[in-house]
């Protein structure tokens, strides 16, 4: 599949916009567990949630053309984009 | 070294002690960093932290006899204990 400019354009801010979402809503989690953290396993338990996330959001946003379109699919079937900002 | 069980049951107290003083620093010290956090990568420096303390915290209290005083030692070097507490 051909890109225009102006498509990967789009596709790069839909992208962005998707990632800004997701980690907004990981700061929230990640400030309100903590602040709940009251002994040395929920240390723990909040060192596994950040290397689950991590590999996860670090391997989703890929911004190279080959993967973009399932890249955004994916993020529609997640909730982070809406079909409409594509 | 032979140990009495007086002094097994001292020192196990003794390492029990510094523990929770460990890692009541450690919880205040991830409590005032995640409340901070406002970027994503500050999220992934606050897991190399952990990863590091986890690393760290679960190597050291080591309660076998065996090596049992050089943890001691090593705890009071690092003002986890003080001497008076043995």
């Amino acid at each position: 599949m051909k890109w225009s400019e102006t498509e990967k354009k789009a596709a790069q801010v839909a992208l962005q916009r998707a990632k800004e979402r997701e980690t907004g809503t990981l700061l929230k989690e990640i400030r309100s567990k903590a602040s709940a953290i009251a002994e040395l396993d929920e240390v723990w338990h909040l060192h596994e949630l950040l290397s689950a996330k991590r590999h996860k959001i670090d391997g989703k946003y890929d911004y190279r053309n080959s993967v973009l379109i399932s890249v955004l699919v994916w993020l529609v079937k997640q909730r982070w984009l809406h079909l409409y900002e594509l």
